[in-house]
């Protein structure tokens, strides 16, 4: 129980169904004196809403700050974020009341908890995110007044790769011009996503991201190094299936002298950033809401076919771009504070 | 700070550095009346010394239980364990007290603390993985009693890919047996470790984990997933750089037919066990320590060259599987405790 | 930072501000299927209001749950509850930015954090308990089920001592039913309120907590043993200035054998419940809001004249009798589910 | 379970059986840089130790420091200090096994884990109080290099009050060359206390605290309020019944205007640290070891008479005085590097 609050010192609570009465988040630890305001935090969950490319329904999502801001400053006291759920069609859902989608959460949640808010994935919906977003982008904010800056893009998609970057045609700046947020021109993989919308399938892909002006110093080792809790941030996730740090799994074919060379480190050494740029991917599987009809199984064990009706994302990576780097910054965040008690202050 | 503690009701804190007294855990939070003896954990710590295989010293690990345990079984106090350091020439140390090695700890654990024990590492060095183990061997007899039965092999060395369970020539029985714990015939990875030993050069590899006999219904959303938590797990091990569930990086290039299809989820989905198999790879680079010379920089910024001398492991990976086995093990553990608080009891 | 979460299993994170836009909580951790409404939630409050006794201004609290109940019963989920603030008038406050008002926490939140919000003690007000009584009807509503009853009352008021349960007078249904929340005939106690009123001063008491129905073994020792967290509980209550279990500071007058004999314990030894009733006291100073002018400083360090304009409780105690029932029953729901993982269960 | 850690950021866990192996506890999250010596422990052991007042037997306790220490300074890494049980004979308890002794936590330990070691209590021993002094004595180094002093003396005994600071023959360097640490001729207690032992009876007491050099601001409301830390690290301590701040219980009996004027806040308002001395009241009940035969139950339900063998101190209230210290200590140490994170730094 009580898996809803992640950090130690920069500490964030969220809650909310999706189509409850409200998302919302309590951020309880940001420094007093921050300059934050609803716009910060409106930026970044527009953002994560759908665009042309994605195809989903959209939904205007109005954050209100209920505390912990006065006179446009952080107070140290708790940041309440609310988002009411507005765009909401429970009649949609009823026919899912009794069923398990497949690759969906709807079968493990029910079996925990002996029941489920079975509108729209309830809590395990993708709308969570929203929450992690909204409290992302108040780290962010305090990151950004000690340089940290956090950018992630997609890098590839149903199995395209994109540029790296230092690549051809890789500028950051384009990224969020795109509609996929790839770094490159975007017409194949354009093709290939309205190909699979056309058959009622979707898509997969990579998140990369980079992380620039790190200290050094940063992370706990031994049992929460930065990496680790970077993974366990990421992997947070719905969809997200794997993680890697620098070289990644690469690095496990190669040999020790080469690696060294290399610089594979992905910022980060002994679970501590070295003060280079820390970089990551991580692996994102197909959305599981697909048009084509598949077998599953209902609440009595019996085998039916199951259509999920609406419109779906066909891939929900361009839009997992925000929230990884929401859960980046507030890993990020809780370290710089935690930081703060690791050595003795001059006397 | 205080990141040497891990898990939430079966909590185990280490400490120890490399050269110093000794290792140890306290494990708090196990449940009274586990029969507990000082051969359980001599079991696990036993698959975790060096062999013919590995080429490094070995040390005996004597492990002493200092509470906790009375009349063969836990009490529900802290159970202490330690382990004297006794093979250590601390001598053998005195080049690298101003230098930092490549690829190793040993710069980002002086910047953030402002100094470090030199010594083999310190609290850096591979030794801190005893701990791991003592603990998970308290975790993996709890898990016994339910039927929990984590099972980790080499399933990659240096490239060179392995059967995995169901393909040809995997059984289980056979991996403990094999000096280099994978699932075939070694003969062409052994000859491959020679060639790198002579070389002083070294190989990472990929381990990979199945955990059977876990209940549907582990884990904790949405912070505390059992993927996410598993993750901080595995990366907190030094020299891990990445972690994939299931089909991992390989479903980011499905299609969500394909992969829905294929049960690809690792026997996790929405962050809660489904009851199946879990399985997950994690991939660990080459060792760092080769006897191949250097360049490095000292603390005073000049690049120098280093040659590290002594037997080091060429590859650590298969030394790796009961740290990874046992991660997994107080994974579980603490998730099985956790449950029993998710629902009402009956009435 | 933040120390807005209390509980291990049973969590709670509270946040408002008394003059912003409202108050709120998000309880982490309760258990799945349990049945609860807003009307559950409104009677609590309903207890905590301003009445006849307390001459304080009234202000009708409208609690909305905002995620976490389904169709009546809890999900498992995170129940977000919130409370808008409307009966507030800033500009009252508008004289004390810049003073640091006696007794109250304005000097020390402002040294703290570098600033605060002013407007009637910002999140230091008495206002934020409301949180923890929304919270607490969760939690008696959870232990109600095992049989687990938590009562509170007024047993002192300006030194004048009440009857104790089993004395002559005392009955507890009639305490609810008196604006003081005292066990017997309130006159004199009115009377010596009235008269401070008048003379614009303020009276503190003592509130006795007697807990029924809890089973024996709740408890962590050797830390959070169920006294030590029952009085970081109450003593987090604003205004409180001390505890004691059982025969408190009389017990330390006297001798082993009267004490054993006497079974002064308050139900709890080692830390632990002894399935008898829990018993304590909890000291409240005299609400330093008072009318009567008094010195004090301002934000420049001067002496001034301070007049607290307004109509103000002459004495909380009956008001936070609600709220040591709540932050009791927070105690009590939170070692109830930690209790479930103390011992193997049945093999 | 898992209640055997203490503190958020300086964190401490403690473990051991008073006649197990050994006691010890491990401290995670002391600042690197710190200069610590096995010296420094010895000499807040040796406080605790018996002596010619306690008359109890005598037990030297040699600490080892096993790790996080390294060249005088710490390390930044867990801080292992062990103590060996030496003087111990189990056979003493073995008429103990069966029977519940009155006022001691047999009952309520067995209850909760299914079984015990009743070897001299156990982990409910007083003993188990020396891993708090020896982590408090860390802490306390911490403490000093920023001018915090912490003292605590006996205030009471079986009713007999004592000066407090400021009064007539209250010299603290006296009170630690008095065998029961109060600040005046000890002759009158003594006469009591040697009255009470010839009796086989025992007596309790009160211990006083004085924290001066407290920065403003430490504290973290609403629930880590420094109170209710505080309250929550004393009434941890077995034998601890009660706690006030300031005035305390005689706060509650004044008018707002007699409390206001007289400073009785105890240098703490609205949980954080005024910048004054923090000033609190412990109550410690007799000791339930007495030599008089008492009546109890056993395992089996009936009632039995039982004598309790061997010395006991007829009033640990002395000796309780350096663990008082010890515990605020934990809870200092802890805010102050809480609070290096209240608000931004610099930019």
């Amino acid at each position: 129980m009580a898996g809803n609050t992640f950090g130690k010192l920069f500490r964030v609570t969220t809650f909310g169904e999706s189509h409850g009465a409200a998302m919302g988040c309590v951020i309880d630890g940001c420094p007093a004196g921050l300059e934050l305001s609803i716009a910060d935090i409106e930026t970044e969950l527009k953002r994560r809403r759908p665009n042309s490319a994605s195809g989903s329904r959209d939904e205007v999502d109005t954050p209100e700050i209920l505390s912990g801001v006065f006179e446009g400053k952080t107070l140290g006291t708790p940041i309440a974020i609310v988002v009411r759920n507005t765009n909401q069609n429970s009649a949609d859902y009823d026919a899912l009341k009794d069923i398990y989608r497949p690759g969906h959460a709807d079968f493990t949640w029910e079996a925990k908890y002996g029941s489920r808010d079975h509108r729209g994935g309830g809590r395990s919906s993708g709308r969570e995110t929203l929450c992690r977003v909204a409290a992302g982008a108040t780290a962010k904010k305090l990151l950004a007044r000690d340089g940290i800056n956090i950018r992630a893009w997609t890098s590839s998609i149903a199995g395209l790769k994109m540029p790296v970057p230092g690549e051809d045609g890789f500028i950051f700046d384009e990224i969020e011009r795109n509609p996929l947020r790839v770094p490159a021109d975007a017409q194949e993989v354009m093709t290939k996503i309205e190909a699979l919308r056309k058959e009622g399938d979707s898509a997969g892909g990579i998140i990369s991201c980079q992380i620039t002006g790190v200290p050094v110093g940063l992370g706990e080792p031994v049992f929460d190094k930065l990496d680790a809790r970077l993974a366990a941030a990421i992997l947070s996730i719905g969809a997200c299936k794997g993680i890697e740090f620098g070289a990644g799994f690469a690095a496990a074919a190669m040999t020790g002298s080469e690696n060294n060379a290399a610089d594979n480190s992905g910022g980060i050494l002994g679970g501590i950033s070295t003060g280079q740029e820390i970089f990551f991917n991580a692996a994102f599987k197909p959305t599981p809401s697909i048009g084509k009809p598949q077998k599953t199984k209902d609440k009595d064990g019996n085998m039916r076919e199951i259509e999920i009706k609406g419109r779906h994302d066909v891939c929900i990576v361009p839009r997992a771009v925000p929230v990884v780097e929401a859960m980046a910054a507030l890993v990020l965040a809780d370290f710089m504070l935690l930081q703060r008690a690791a050595r003795l202050q001059p006397g």
